[in-house]
């Protein structure tokens, strides 16, 4: 798996060969097909790799705060492993196969399920506690913020924008200026605040 | 430009020859090469000729109040042409390929700049006229609008979910109820509440 994130970031899934991911683990191209019978086997496992990694990350925000936890999870969703590797170009090409490769669409849809479910589950937590305002809808609001997520990375891949910081900063405004309570703040000492002094 | 649409709608950018476009328009490939020397050339000319027609679908929303119009902007550039084109899959793997083509990019940045232009002119026509709140910022709500619409692409076509309708709602609400000055409200009447009743 982690020779295929390699081989990813180095050709791109267009120029994605079995022969390219062997190369990356010193075994023989014979070898990966004793796993995977074809590419599509092998880049599903890929997917299922990579969204695991995907929860652990918006898992391991622990924030008690329901207003910092659903900033912290929209900076792990947009954060992707600091190697310098290029894989959100790839992560972009995968994408763009979904219509063609169902399967992919179903992996592909999990990340933003996941991301989805604890969303809504903050802003729950968050109108239970009374940090956001009364009658907040969590399915609403986690569409919007999957979509801007999305968005964010699109841009980032395609235009070389720092689409990313903007858009974690527009989810934050929307936290902060839309969501929570009146009289409610985010704590000065939040690191999404520290982030991104305004 | 037409037979090029109809080649990628047909084929999706990876398996888009110049071929396959002479075909669209019974040209000879050599007619083809005349007019481009590369298909990069061709696809770069594309790619303007997109940019035309969303720029004319951008300046067709003449709402004379900037709320609507607002909202109208973010419908027109959801919105493709409705002739069951699968456009938008080739669209996204355009996006995906414009790490390695420069020019791809400058072009696809295009797309971005005039939507955001023209919305924070809306949002700087709705301050002055006391409709949207004073002090909304004109460049970061243009960028929200725009992270959101790339978003409502990028789901639309990697997920086949009902993405845009969703963005466009959220748009909506996000004008509704936070940009919106006190004691203002969209006109019932709206182009854009009718289509989303809520």
């Amino acid at each position: 798996m982690e020779a295929t994130y390699r081989a990813l970031c180095r050709h791109g899934y267009a120029d994605l060969t079995m022969q390219a991911i062997a190369d990356e683990c010193d075994r023989s191209k014979a070898s990966l097909h004793y796993h995977f019978d074809t590419k599509r086997e092998l880049l599903d496992a890929f997917l299922a790799y990579l969204h695991d990694g995907f929860v652990e990350r918006l898992d391991g925000v622990d924030e008690a705060d329901p207003a910092a936890r659903l900033v912290g999870l929209v900076d792990a969703a947009l954060s992707g492993r600091d190697d310098g590797c290029e894989f959100g170009t790839a992560a972009l090409e995968l994408r763009a196969q979904a219509p063609y490769e169902p399967a992919f669409r179903e992996r592909l849809a999990a990340f933003d399920e996941s991301l989805a479910d604890r969303v809504a589950a903050a802003v729950v937590d968050g109108v239970e506690a009374g940090r956001f305002r009364a009658g907040t809808d969590p399915a609403e609001t986690a569409e919007l913020v999957v979509t801007l997520v999305n968005g964010a990375h699109t841009r980032s891949v395609a235009l070389d924008e720092p689409a990313r910081e903007s858009a974690a900063r527009a989810v934050r405004e929307h936290v902060a200026e839309r969501l929570l309570a009146d009289g409610e703040a985010l704590a000065v000492g939040d690191p999404a605040l520290r982030e991104a002094p305004r």
